[in-house]
């Protein structure tokens, strides 16, 4: 294995791969970045086992240069080769495989080697592509995780939970997260009609939303991003890189029936009012909680909080509008900051069917997301 | 209690003081900001017993609104009044202790309470001005900080290299720290002829830098530091603020005679060069510490670094001169960085009087600043 690459080209492509290298895994292999270097092209390889990115670097560029001298394999330590490639004194690094994985990174005046790792013992990663293939911008991809992520459970008792699951009908894509106490979902609309139902674990998504915005950031911005799916895995394709995610098991319960669709009082308000108002008060917390009461009738709206042990908040905000009977209902401000943040408009609309029913909280101007949060029962 | 201030002067002074407040003190009340209010200024204290930090802001200002309408005191959490203080909807903002030391913060659309704690059992700070004084440029004392700071002991088995040892005889005064290993020493020229020989912990030192980088900031540039000190505390009064520190019992060994005066060989290379090559071989690390061996003679000198288990590394670099006979000598890649990169200069002079003897880092254009480094036995 012998080639010469454009430092600037490897270090993007270690930084990519590195993503899925996890540096706290059982299989030492797994700390590693593979390397393959074919007749045309480079790969590099990393993977925490649940998610997997491949980097393609073809040798016909005139972006970058890449020469290769001979083919081979070999494993590499994240950490070691990002540190030799980033601090390397040359625009050009020529990377050998001495005698079986002892490589050597040379630049201008520095020569460095180090011990590789032997590419049998790397985990076979199967990178088949799976049958059922959509394409979808990738700021509609990034929309979708940031939109909804957040609202997974992070406790492992219901692992379905811990996912965001994709519900193809038709060209209608539903993608929700819910802890149970919150709930995100998000419709998109498909370039075909698919049947599908499976659950892509959060963690994998928040990888793919990273790695989807540094490579849009690098990319013609209307290349698409071409998604691959079966019932084991999930492949995101994007320019040359391959992110494979594995999908997590279990029926996932069936949301639709928690969403309320009649609604007694409705809270148009400014967003950043209501996000401001509830990070004032997120000071007071009770077992690490901040819980928010809202007062709500046709001349006003109050924030407020309390706490024996802290003190109180209130704050008057100035309702857009307000329909209905007056309203008193609490909640947590943490879920309702996140919800609002997640909704990017400047207005938000609060709809509420009862004080112990869950609200939800749309944008007025875009109904594709909707996010729906249950009260809590306070005491005072 | 009762006053009201510029949003942006409160949240300035309360940052300022928080500096010295720990967020793990055994004492609850050091957990809180002391608030006295007098009747002209509004005065401030932060502690956490052996830093303290007091600021005072004069009612009469040009530059912000102060108004007093009742004098008093009481102590808040320190996280708490900050979060309020810098998320208050306000550009003033209305403070007033309602009963006992339960206080009230007012801003345009927002009433918070929290539960303060009591004046009278906050610990009792003497802010007494010590008889030594002496007043420096805020430069030179940053350059003090910077210079010997780092080569501190983290170990508790010797107190007394924990903090930076200040020697004044005469007008001049001799800055020394020392982890035993390295020691970095700093002249200072004091503005009269002064005696004393005390330990300031470095990091009450470093504490006092980042208050004098951020005051010097906002001061008019010529306004001097005025240094008290007397065997028990050492006061730094930097505009209206005043920072206090306990100093550190214990004899400070006599360095003097550590520091070669003659030397076999000596080495002028670009600082940014070694730097970097000392940079690039630190992923090679025994036990956690990288060895690097320098190895010069009139007509090359190379940088390396070996490990069994990680690998090589070999970087010839371009020395502006090199006299004396050829040289090998390793040492802690790091305590050689740290050295260099305090010193500022653009090309640095290595002075060394034998292969297992310290030897000494200098800036070639200011010989104020002195770095002495031990070098370590390699068996390779």
């Amino acid at each position: 294995m012998h080639f010469k690459i454009s430092k600037r080209e490897f270090i993007n492509a270690l930084s990519t791969v590195s993503r899925a290298v996890s540096s706290t895994t059982p299989l030492p292999l797994l700390l590693g970045i593979k390397i393959d270097v074919n007749e045309d092209s480079i790969c590099l390889t990393g993977s925490d086992a649940d998610i997997s990115i491949k980097k393609t670097i073809p040798a016909a560029s005139d972006d970058y240069c890449l020469t290769i001298m001979d083919t081979g394999s070999v494993v590499i330590k994240a950490d070691i080769i990002n540190n030799i490639v980033r601090k390397m004194d040359a625009d050009d690094i020529e990377v050998e495989v001495l005698d079986g994985t002892r490589t050597k990174f040379s630049g201008h005046s520095v020569e460095q080697t180090v011990s590789g790792m032997n590419v049998n013992d790397y985990p076979v990663i199967n990178f088949d592509k799976p049958e059922t293939t959509l394409s979808m911008e990738p700021t509609t991809l990034m929309k979708i995780i940031t939109q909804t992520c957040f609202a997974t459970s992070d406790k492992e008792t219901r692992p379905v939970l811990t996912g965001v699951n994709f519900k193809a009908n038709g060209n209608k894509m539903e993608c929700v997260a819910t802890d149970s106490y919150r709930l995100a979902k998000k419709v998109v609309e498909l370039n075909g009609d698919y049947q599908f139902n499976l659950t892509i674990p959060a963690r994998s998504l928040r990888e793919i939303g990273k790695s989807t915005n540094e490579m849009t950031k690098a990319l013609d911005k209307n290349e698409q991003i071409e998604i691959s799916l079966n019932d084991k895995k999930a492949q995101f394709l994007i320019g040359d890189t391959l992110i494979q995610t594995r999908l997590i098991d279990g029926t996932y319960p069936e949301t639709g029936k928690l969403i309320p669709t009649e609604f007694k009082n409705e809270l148009v308000v400014d967003a950043r009012d209501m996000l401001n108002a509830i990070d004032r008060a997120s000071f007071i917390r009770t077992d690490g909680v901040s819980i928010i009461k809202l007062s709500a009738n046709q001349n006003e709206v109050v924030i407020s909080s309390r706490s024996q042990e802290v003190g109180t908040s209130i704050e008057k905000i100035d309702a857009i509008s307000y329909k209905g009977e007056p309203l008193e209902i609490s909640f947590s401000g943490r879920y309702v900051f996140d919800a609002i943040q997640v909704l990017t408009g400047s207005v938000v609309k609060i709809s509420f069917s009862g004080e112990m029913r869950p609200f939800i909280i749309q944008n007025t101007d875009d109904d594709t997301i909707l996010q729906l949060v249950l009260p809590v029962r306070t005491y005072s």
